[in-house]
Protein backbone atom coordinates (compact mmCIF):
# COMPACT_ATOMS: atom_id res chain seq x y z
CA UNK A 1 0.00 0.00 0.00
CA UNK A 2 1.07 3.30 -0.94
CA UNK A 3 1.58 6.29 2.06
CA UNK A 4 -0.71 7.88 0.46
CA UNK A 5 -3.22 5.28 0.75
CA UNK A 6 -1.85 4.24 4.14
CA UNK A 7 -2.88 8.22 5.29
CA UNK A 8 -6.70 7.28 4.04
CA UNK A 9 -7.28 3.75 4.97
CA UNK A 10 -8.46 5.23 8.88
CA UNK A 11 -10.87 7.50 7.18
CA UNK A 12 -14.24 7.13 8.46
CA UNK A 13 -15.82 10.11 7.25
CA UNK A 14 -15.92 12.35 4.69
CA UNK A 15 -16.61 16.41 5.09
CA UNK A 16 -17.70 18.19 1.69
CA UNK A 17 -17.71 21.91 0.94
CA UNK A 18 -20.82 22.06 -0.83
CA UNK A 19 -20.96 25.29 -3.10
CA UNK A 20 -19.28 24.52 -6.36
CA UNK A 21 -18.04 21.04 -4.99
CA UNK A 22 -21.54 19.71 -4.63
CA UNK A 23 -23.82 21.87 -6.78
CA UNK A 24 -23.24 23.94 -10.01
CA UNK A 25 -24.00 27.46 -8.35
CA UNK A 26 -23.81 29.32 -11.93
CA UNK A 27 -25.53 27.26 -13.85
CA UNK A 28 -28.57 27.34 -11.91
CA UNK A 29 -28.71 31.10 -10.35
CA UNK A 30 -28.53 31.94 -14.26
CA UNK A 31 -30.79 29.30 -15.07
CA UNK A 32 -33.55 30.83 -12.65
CA UNK A 33 -32.82 34.81 -13.47
CA UNK A 34 -33.39 33.88 -17.38
CA UNK A 35 -36.90 32.71 -16.09
CA UNK A 36 -37.25 35.41 -13.77
CA UNK A 37 -36.09 37.92 -16.47
CA UNK A 38 -38.66 36.41 -19.20
CA UNK A 39 -41.90 36.52 -16.23
CA UNK A 40 -40.90 40.38 -15.57
CA UNK A 41 -39.89 41.06 -18.97
CA UNK A 42 -35.92 42.13 -17.87
CA UNK A 43 -33.05 42.60 -19.77
CA UNK A 44 -30.45 41.06 -17.95
CA UNK A 45 -26.62 39.53 -18.25
CA UNK A 46 -27.66 37.00 -15.74
CA UNK A 47 -23.88 35.33 -16.29
CA UNK A 48 -22.48 38.64 -15.31
CA UNK A 49 -25.06 38.75 -12.39
CA UNK A 50 -24.47 35.29 -11.04
CA UNK A 51 -20.67 35.84 -11.00
CA UNK A 52 -20.87 38.85 -9.21
CA UNK A 53 -23.57 37.57 -6.58
CA UNK A 54 -20.79 34.76 -5.83
CA UNK A 55 -18.80 37.50 -5.93
CA UNK A 56 -20.40 38.82 -2.77
CA UNK A 57 -19.74 36.25 -1.05
CA UNK A 58 -16.26 36.42 0.48
CA UNK A 59 -16.41 39.72 0.97
CA UNK A 60 -19.59 39.23 3.36
CA UNK A 61 -18.47 36.75 5.06
CA UNK A 62 -15.30 38.32 5.30
CA UNK A 63 -17.31 41.18 7.41
CA UNK A 64 -18.35 38.83 9.53
CA UNK A 65 -14.57 36.62 10.08
CA UNK A 66 -13.24 40.31 10.89
CA UNK A 67 -15.89 41.56 13.26
CA UNK A 68 -17.52 43.97 11.39
CA UNK A 69 -21.39 42.34 11.55
CA UNK A 70 -21.98 39.95 14.51
CA UNK A 71 -22.65 36.33 13.00
CA UNK A 72 -25.41 36.11 10.31
CA UNK A 73 -26.31 33.37 7.87
CA UNK A 74 -25.65 33.13 4.74
CA UNK A 75 -29.27 33.73 3.40
CA UNK A 76 -28.97 36.81 4.99
CA UNK A 77 -25.38 37.94 3.76
CA UNK A 78 -27.14 36.52 0.13
CA UNK A 79 -29.78 38.41 0.47
CA UNK A 80 -27.77 41.95 1.70
CA UNK A 81 -26.05 41.31 -2.03
CA UNK A 82 -28.86 40.56 -3.92
CA UNK A 83 -30.47 43.90 -3.39
CA UNK A 84 -26.88 46.02 -3.82
CA UNK A 85 -27.00 44.14 -7.39
CA UNK A 86 -30.47 44.72 -8.05
CA UNK A 87 -29.38 48.72 -7.67
CA UNK A 88 -26.58 47.82 -9.80
CA UNK A 89 -27.76 46.01 -12.81
CA UNK A 90 -30.65 48.62 -12.75
CA UNK A 91 -33.53 46.38 -11.93
CA UNK A 92 -34.55 47.50 -8.38
CA UNK A 93 -38.26 48.38 -9.31
CA UNK A 94 -38.65 45.69 -11.01
CA UNK A 95 -38.58 43.32 -7.57
CA UNK A 96 -40.84 43.66 -4.89
CA UNK A 97 -40.08 41.81 -1.45
CA UNK A 98 -41.85 39.02 -2.10
CA UNK A 99 -39.85 38.72 -4.86
CA UNK A 100 -36.60 39.62 -3.91
CA UNK A 101 -37.07 36.45 -1.02
CA UNK A 102 -38.04 34.28 -3.54
CA UNK A 103 -35.28 34.59 -6.17
CA UNK A 104 -32.50 35.04 -2.85
CA UNK A 105 -34.00 31.49 -2.43
CA UNK A 106 -32.46 30.05 -5.79
CA UNK A 107 -29.45 29.16 -3.42
CA UNK A 108 -31.60 26.51 -2.27
CA UNK A 109 -32.41 25.27 -5.59
CA UNK A 110 -28.95 24.59 -6.65
CA UNK A 111 -28.12 21.59 -9.28
CA UNK A 112 -26.14 19.16 -8.31
CA UNK A 113 -23.33 18.48 -11.03
CA UNK A 114 -23.91 15.41 -12.56
CA UNK A 115 -21.55 12.82 -10.92
CA UNK A 116 -23.07 14.07 -7.41
CA UNK A 117 -25.75 12.30 -6.34
CA UNK A 118 -24.56 8.63 -8.10
CA UNK A 119 -21.15 9.25 -6.44
CA UNK A 120 -22.50 10.22 -3.29
CA UNK A 121 -24.30 7.45 -2.71
CA UNK A 122 -21.32 4.91 -3.77
CA UNK A 123 -19.46 6.86 -1.34
CA UNK A 124 -21.80 6.56 1.53
CA UNK A 125 -21.57 2.74 1.48
CA UNK A 126 -18.32 3.24 3.18
CA UNK A 127 -18.16 6.17 5.19
CA UNK A 128 -20.31 8.95 6.69
CA UNK A 129 -21.42 11.79 4.67
CA UNK A 130 -21.30 15.39 6.20
CA UNK A 131 -21.88 18.81 4.52
CA UNK A 132 -19.04 21.04 6.12
CA UNK A 133 -20.59 24.60 4.30
CA UNK A 134 -20.45 28.20 4.48
CA UNK A 135 -24.47 27.81 3.55
CA UNK A 136 -27.09 27.65 6.74
CA UNK A 137 -28.56 24.55 7.76
CA UNK A 138 -31.83 25.31 6.22
CA UNK A 139 -30.80 26.22 3.15
CA UNK A 140 -28.41 23.12 2.91
CA UNK A 141 -31.54 20.59 3.70
CA UNK A 142 -33.57 21.84 1.56
CA UNK A 143 -30.92 21.92 -1.16
CA UNK A 144 -30.31 18.27 -0.40
CA UNK A 145 -34.10 17.17 -0.24
CA UNK A 146 -34.59 18.56 -3.88
CA UNK A 147 -31.42 17.64 -4.98
CA UNK A 148 -31.63 14.03 -3.79
CA UNK A 149 -28.11 14.70 -2.17
CA UNK A 150 -27.78 11.50 0.71
CA UNK A 151 -26.11 13.23 3.62
CA UNK A 152 -25.71 11.38 7.00
CA UNK A 153 -25.62 14.26 8.28
CA UNK A 154 -25.99 18.19 7.55
CA UNK A 155 -22.80 20.42 9.00
CA UNK A 156 -23.00 24.03 8.98
CA UNK A 157 -20.55 26.90 9.79
CA UNK A 158 -23.98 28.38 11.37
CA UNK A 159 -22.93 25.64 14.49
CA UNK A 160 -19.62 27.15 14.64
CA UNK A 161 -20.92 30.99 14.37
CA UNK A 162 -17.83 30.95 12.48
CA UNK A 163 -17.38 30.99 8.52
CA UNK A 164 -14.53 28.88 6.67
CA UNK A 165 -11.54 29.01 6.49
CA UNK A 166 -12.05 29.46 10.49
CA UNK A 167 -10.58 26.86 12.36
CA UNK A 168 -13.24 27.06 14.59
CA UNK A 169 -15.80 25.44 11.70
CA UNK A 170 -13.18 22.22 11.00
CA UNK A 171 -12.62 21.63 14.87
CA UNK A 172 -16.69 21.61 15.29
CA UNK A 173 -16.66 18.95 12.40
CA UNK A 174 -14.40 16.60 14.01
CA UNK A 175 -16.21 17.28 17.14
CA UNK A 176 -19.35 15.98 16.48
CA UNK A 177 -18.69 13.87 14.66
CA UNK A 178 -16.72 12.63 17.40
CA UNK A 179 -13.74 11.56 15.42
CA UNK A 180 -10.24 12.56 15.50
CA UNK A 181 -9.22 14.94 11.99
CA UNK A 182 -7.07 12.48 10.68
CA UNK A 183 -10.16 10.68 10.42
CA UNK A 184 -12.15 12.76 8.29
CA UNK A 185 -11.57 13.36 4.35
CA UNK A 186 -12.00 17.12 3.43
CA UNK A 187 -13.67 17.09 -0.27
CA UNK A 188 -13.34 20.42 -1.76
CA UNK A 189 -13.11 21.82 -5.49
CA UNK A 190 -11.45 25.16 -3.52
CA UNK A 191 -7.69 24.85 -2.61
CA UNK A 192 -7.97 27.46 0.47
CA UNK A 193 -10.87 25.21 2.11
CA UNK A 194 -8.66 22.49 1.85
CA UNK A 195 -5.35 23.67 3.07
CA UNK A 196 -7.56 25.36 6.17
CA UNK A 197 -8.71 21.87 6.94
CA UNK A 198 -5.60 20.03 6.59
CA UNK A 199 -3.84 22.62 8.77
CA UNK A 200 -6.39 21.35 11.43
CA UNK A 201 -5.58 17.89 10.65
CA UNK A 202 -8.19 16.40 7.93
CA UNK A 203 -7.14 14.33 5.25
CA UNK A 204 -7.40 16.23 1.88
CA UNK A 205 -9.20 15.29 -1.63
CA UNK A 206 -9.44 17.68 -4.13
CA UNK A 207 -12.33 17.60 -6.42
CA UNK A 208 -11.59 19.79 -10.02
CA UNK A 209 -14.24 21.46 -10.91
CA UNK A 210 -13.08 23.04 -13.87
CA UNK A 211 -16.69 25.18 -15.01
CA UNK A 212 -17.30 26.22 -11.92
CA UNK A 213 -17.05 29.66 -13.07
CA UNK A 214 -18.33 29.24 -16.43
CA UNK A 215 -16.84 27.95 -19.85
CA UNK A 216 -14.33 31.17 -19.83
CA UNK A 217 -12.58 31.12 -16.40
CA UNK A 218 -9.39 29.81 -15.52
CA UNK A 219 -9.26 28.05 -12.26
CA UNK A 220 -6.56 26.80 -10.58
CA UNK A 221 -6.28 23.32 -10.90
CA UNK A 222 -2.61 22.77 -9.90
CA UNK A 223 -2.13 20.19 -7.46
CA UNK A 224 -0.90 21.12 -4.21
CA UNK A 225 -0.28 18.19 -1.06
CA UNK A 226 -3.15 16.61 -0.88
CA UNK A 227 -4.07 13.22 -0.53
CA UNK A 228 -5.89 12.57 -3.15
CA UNK A 229 -7.58 14.37 -6.56
CA UNK A 230 -10.28 13.35 -8.71
CA UNK A 231 -12.05 14.76 -11.56
CA UNK A 232 -15.25 13.85 -9.97
CA UNK A 233 -17.54 11.99 -7.24
CA UNK A 234 -17.29 8.60 -9.00
CA UNK A 235 -13.68 9.31 -9.84
CA UNK A 236 -12.61 9.86 -6.15
CA UNK A 237 -14.81 6.68 -4.87
CA UNK A 238 -12.56 4.73 -7.74
CA UNK A 239 -9.41 5.98 -6.02
CA UNK A 240 -10.85 5.34 -2.45
CA UNK A 241 -11.34 1.62 -3.88
CA UNK A 242 -15.55 1.49 -3.63
CA UNK A 243 -16.99 -0.75 -6.35
CA UNK B 1 -61.72 21.97 8.18
CA UNK B 2 -61.82 21.13 11.64
CA UNK B 3 -59.90 23.42 14.15
CA UNK B 4 -57.56 20.41 14.74
CA UNK B 5 -56.55 19.93 11.32
CA UNK B 6 -56.31 24.01 10.53
CA UNK B 7 -53.32 24.08 12.75
CA UNK B 8 -51.67 21.31 11.24
CA UNK B 9 -51.72 22.86 8.20
CA UNK B 10 -49.04 25.69 8.19
CA UNK B 11 -46.47 22.38 9.42
CA UNK B 12 -43.46 22.35 7.08
CA UNK B 13 -40.85 20.21 9.59
CA UNK B 14 -41.24 17.13 11.82
CA UNK B 15 -38.87 17.10 14.78
CA UNK B 16 -38.43 13.56 16.67
CA UNK B 17 -37.81 12.57 19.85
CA UNK B 18 -36.19 9.24 19.21
CA UNK B 19 -35.11 6.80 22.35
CA UNK B 20 -39.05 5.26 22.78
CA UNK B 21 -40.44 7.30 20.16
CA UNK B 22 -38.43 5.70 16.51
CA UNK B 23 -35.86 2.91 18.25
CA UNK B 24 -36.97 0.44 21.20
CA UNK B 25 -34.53 0.79 22.71
CA UNK B 26 -35.04 -1.79 25.96
CA UNK B 27 -34.92 -4.67 22.99
CA UNK B 28 -32.01 -3.36 21.46
CA UNK B 29 -29.98 -3.44 24.81
CA UNK B 30 -31.33 -6.60 26.31
CA UNK B 31 -30.43 -7.81 22.76
CA UNK B 32 -26.39 -7.05 22.93
CA UNK B 33 -26.36 -7.67 27.04
CA UNK B 34 -27.83 -11.24 25.99
CA UNK B 35 -25.04 -11.73 22.77
CA UNK B 36 -22.32 -10.27 25.51
CA UNK B 37 -23.64 -12.49 28.96
CA UNK B 38 -23.12 -15.58 26.24
CA UNK B 39 -19.77 -14.62 25.05
CA UNK B 40 -18.42 -13.68 28.72
CA UNK B 41 -19.88 -16.48 30.79
CA UNK B 42 -22.04 -13.67 32.38
CA UNK B 43 -25.53 -14.43 34.27
CA UNK B 44 -27.37 -11.05 34.43
CA UNK B 45 -30.98 -10.22 34.06
CA UNK B 46 -30.43 -7.83 31.12
CA UNK B 47 -34.00 -6.75 31.37
CA UNK B 48 -33.26 -5.09 34.65
CA UNK B 49 -29.77 -3.96 33.58
CA UNK B 50 -31.41 -2.29 30.13
CA UNK B 51 -33.85 -0.40 32.57
CA UNK B 52 -31.43 0.10 35.19
CA UNK B 53 -29.38 2.39 32.36
CA UNK B 54 -32.26 4.10 30.98
CA UNK B 55 -33.57 4.76 34.60
CA UNK B 56 -30.14 6.74 34.97
CA UNK B 57 -30.70 8.63 31.92
CA UNK B 58 -32.73 11.49 33.43
CA UNK B 59 -30.69 11.48 36.27
CA UNK B 60 -27.43 11.91 34.68
CA UNK B 61 -29.08 15.04 32.38
CA UNK B 62 -30.41 16.67 35.18
CA UNK B 63 -27.19 17.14 36.70
CA UNK B 64 -26.06 18.73 33.65
CA UNK B 65 -29.17 20.76 33.66
CA UNK B 66 -28.68 22.18 36.79
CA UNK B 67 -25.26 22.97 36.39
CA UNK B 68 -23.79 20.23 38.77
CA UNK B 69 -21.63 19.21 35.73
CA UNK B 70 -20.69 21.19 32.45
CA UNK B 71 -21.95 20.21 29.49
CA UNK B 72 -21.48 16.28 28.51
CA UNK B 73 -22.35 14.24 25.91
CA UNK B 74 -25.25 11.70 26.22
CA UNK B 75 -22.05 9.14 25.19
CA UNK B 76 -20.57 10.20 28.22
CA UNK B 77 -23.47 9.96 30.04
CA UNK B 78 -24.14 6.90 29.24
CA UNK B 79 -20.90 5.85 30.27
CA UNK B 80 -20.72 7.14 33.91
CA UNK B 81 -23.88 5.15 34.58
CA UNK B 82 -22.48 1.99 32.85
CA UNK B 83 -19.41 1.86 35.25
CA UNK B 84 -21.98 2.03 38.43
CA UNK B 85 -24.11 -0.75 36.97
CA UNK B 86 -21.15 -2.99 36.47
CA UNK B 87 -20.14 -2.54 40.02
CA UNK B 88 -23.84 -2.56 40.61
CA UNK B 89 -24.49 -5.80 38.78
CA UNK B 90 -21.20 -7.86 39.93
CA UNK B 91 -19.64 -8.21 36.86
CA UNK B 92 -17.35 -4.98 36.94
CA UNK B 93 -13.80 -7.34 36.26
CA UNK B 94 -15.74 -9.01 33.57
CA UNK B 95 -15.46 -6.16 31.05
CA UNK B 96 -12.50 -4.16 30.27
CA UNK B 97 -12.07 -0.59 28.97
CA UNK B 98 -12.65 -1.80 25.36
CA UNK B 99 -15.91 -4.13 26.15
CA UNK B 100 -16.93 -1.94 28.24
CA UNK B 101 -16.84 1.37 25.30
CA UNK B 102 -17.92 -1.17 22.70
CA UNK B 103 -21.26 -1.92 24.72
CA UNK B 104 -21.76 1.53 25.50
CA UNK B 105 -21.97 1.90 22.28
CA UNK B 106 -25.26 -0.12 21.91
CA UNK B 107 -27.05 3.26 22.00
CA UNK B 108 -25.76 3.88 18.55
CA UNK B 109 -27.50 0.13 17.69
CA UNK B 110 -31.13 0.51 18.76
CA UNK B 111 -33.14 -1.16 16.74
CA UNK B 112 -36.31 0.94 15.14
CA UNK B 113 -39.82 -0.20 15.72
CA UNK B 114 -41.43 -2.09 13.06
CA UNK B 115 -43.62 1.14 11.71
CA UNK B 116 -40.65 3.56 11.94
CA UNK B 117 -38.63 3.53 8.42
CA UNK B 118 -41.75 2.85 6.80
CA UNK B 119 -43.43 5.69 8.59
CA UNK B 120 -40.85 8.08 8.10
CA UNK B 121 -40.32 7.09 4.57
CA UNK B 122 -43.92 8.16 4.17
CA UNK B 123 -43.29 11.34 6.27
CA UNK B 124 -40.62 12.59 4.73
CA UNK B 125 -42.16 13.12 1.33
CA UNK B 126 -44.27 15.94 2.53
CA UNK B 127 -41.98 16.96 5.38
CA UNK B 128 -38.81 18.45 6.20
CA UNK B 129 -37.98 15.46 8.90
CA UNK B 130 -35.47 16.31 11.97
CA UNK B 131 -34.49 14.59 15.04
CA UNK B 132 -34.98 16.25 18.32
CA UNK B 133 -32.71 14.02 20.70
CA UNK B 134 -30.43 14.11 23.62
CA UNK B 135 -28.46 11.51 22.08
CA UNK B 136 -25.33 13.24 21.00
CA UNK B 137 -24.81 13.96 16.86
CA UNK B 138 -22.75 11.30 16.16
CA UNK B 139 -24.65 8.68 18.29
CA UNK B 140 -27.50 9.42 16.24
CA UNK B 141 -25.75 9.48 12.55
CA UNK B 142 -24.49 6.25 13.78
CA UNK B 143 -27.97 4.58 14.70
CA UNK B 144 -29.13 6.13 11.42
CA UNK B 145 -27.04 5.04 9.18
CA UNK B 146 -27.26 1.52 10.60
CA UNK B 147 -31.30 1.29 10.58
CA UNK B 148 -32.06 3.71 7.72
CA UNK B 149 -33.66 5.84 8.99
CA UNK B 150 -34.43 8.62 6.36
CA UNK B 151 -33.57 12.18 7.98
CA UNK B 152 -33.35 15.41 6.25
CA UNK B 153 -31.50 16.51 9.07
CA UNK B 154 -29.83 15.20 12.30
CA UNK B 155 -30.75 18.36 15.40
CA UNK B 156 -29.11 17.25 18.61
CA UNK B 157 -29.21 19.03 22.49
CA UNK B 158 -25.52 18.61 21.71
CA UNK B 159 -26.12 21.59 19.23
CA UNK B 160 -27.66 23.73 21.80
CA UNK B 161 -25.87 22.68 25.19
CA UNK B 162 -28.64 22.16 26.73
CA UNK B 163 -30.42 18.68 27.27
CA UNK B 164 -34.71 18.51 26.53
CA UNK B 165 -36.81 19.75 28.25
CA UNK B 166 -35.01 23.16 28.61
CA UNK B 167 -36.71 25.75 26.26
CA UNK B 168 -33.35 26.34 24.50
CA UNK B 169 -33.36 22.77 22.71
CA UNK B 170 -36.72 23.99 20.91
CA UNK B 171 -35.71 27.40 20.19
CA UNK B 172 -32.62 26.05 18.45
CA UNK B 173 -34.48 23.85 16.16
CA UNK B 174 -36.98 26.58 15.32
CA UNK B 175 -34.06 28.74 14.45
CA UNK B 176 -32.15 26.22 12.56
CA UNK B 177 -34.85 25.02 10.64
CA UNK B 178 -35.68 28.59 9.74
CA UNK B 179 -39.59 27.97 10.71
CA UNK B 180 -41.78 29.78 13.34
CA UNK B 181 -42.45 27.24 16.06
CA UNK B 182 -46.23 26.53 14.81
CA UNK B 183 -44.86 25.26 12.05
CA UNK B 184 -42.95 22.77 13.54
CA UNK B 185 -44.80 19.11 14.16
CA UNK B 186 -42.80 17.48 17.65
CA UNK B 187 -43.62 14.32 17.53
CA UNK B 188 -43.00 12.21 20.67
CA UNK B 189 -43.93 8.76 23.12
CA UNK B 190 -43.39 11.33 26.08
CA UNK B 191 -45.98 13.81 27.15
CA UNK B 192 -42.85 15.82 29.05
CA UNK B 193 -41.53 16.06 25.81
CA UNK B 194 -44.50 17.10 24.38
CA UNK B 195 -45.58 19.79 26.33
CA UNK B 196 -42.08 21.46 26.52
CA UNK B 197 -42.26 21.75 23.04
CA UNK B 198 -45.93 23.17 23.52
CA UNK B 199 -44.69 25.78 25.79
CA UNK B 200 -42.45 27.18 23.25
CA UNK B 201 -44.96 27.28 20.79
CA UNK B 202 -44.23 23.43 18.95
CA UNK B 203 -47.39 21.86 17.12
CA UNK B 204 -47.72 18.66 18.85
CA UNK B 205 -48.08 14.31 17.63
CA UNK B 206 -48.11 12.04 20.71
CA UNK B 207 -47.47 8.56 19.32
CA UNK B 208 -48.28 6.43 21.51
CA UNK B 209 -45.42 3.44 22.91
CA UNK B 210 -46.58 0.75 24.89
CA UNK B 211 -44.11 -1.58 24.83
CA UNK B 212 -41.30 1.16 25.68
CA UNK B 213 -40.66 -0.29 28.87
CA UNK B 214 -41.32 -3.44 28.38
CA UNK B 215 -44.87 -5.90 28.65
CA UNK B 216 -44.96 -5.42 32.05
CA UNK B 217 -44.97 -1.29 32.55
CA UNK B 218 -48.05 0.64 32.40
CA UNK B 219 -46.82 3.69 30.76
CA UNK B 220 -48.91 7.09 30.47
CA UNK B 221 -51.19 6.70 27.36
CA UNK B 222 -53.70 9.25 28.27
CA UNK B 223 -54.29 11.68 25.80
CA UNK B 224 -53.25 15.28 27.21
CA UNK B 225 -54.30 18.78 24.52
CA UNK B 226 -51.84 17.58 21.68
CA UNK B 227 -52.58 18.31 18.25
CA UNK B 228 -52.70 14.89 17.01
CA UNK B 229 -52.60 11.20 18.71
CA UNK B 230 -51.41 7.78 16.85
CA UNK B 231 -49.86 4.52 17.54
CA UNK B 232 -47.21 3.98 15.11
CA UNK B 233 -45.95 6.75 12.13
CA UNK B 234 -47.83 4.97 9.82
CA UNK B 235 -51.32 6.32 11.43
CA UNK B 236 -49.36 9.24 11.89
CA UNK B 237 -48.85 10.42 8.20
CA UNK B 238 -52.62 8.93 7.59
CA UNK B 239 -53.66 11.66 10.25
CA UNK B 240 -51.44 14.13 8.23
CA UNK B 241 -53.10 13.06 4.98
CA UNK B 242 -50.36 11.56 3.37
CA UNK B 243 -51.22 8.68 0.85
Amino acid sequence: MSQRHTALADVRALSFDVFGTVVDWRSSVIREGDALGTRLGLTVDWAAFADAWRGGYAPAMDRVRHGELPWTRLDDLHRMTLDRLLDDFGIAGALDEAEREAFNRVWHRLDPWPDSVGGLIRLRERYVLATLSNGNISLLVNMAKRAGLPWDCVLSAELAGHYKPDPEVYHMTAHLLDQPPKRILMVAAHQDDLRAAQREGFRTAFVRRPLEHGPDAIPDLSVDSFNLVADDFHELADKLGIC
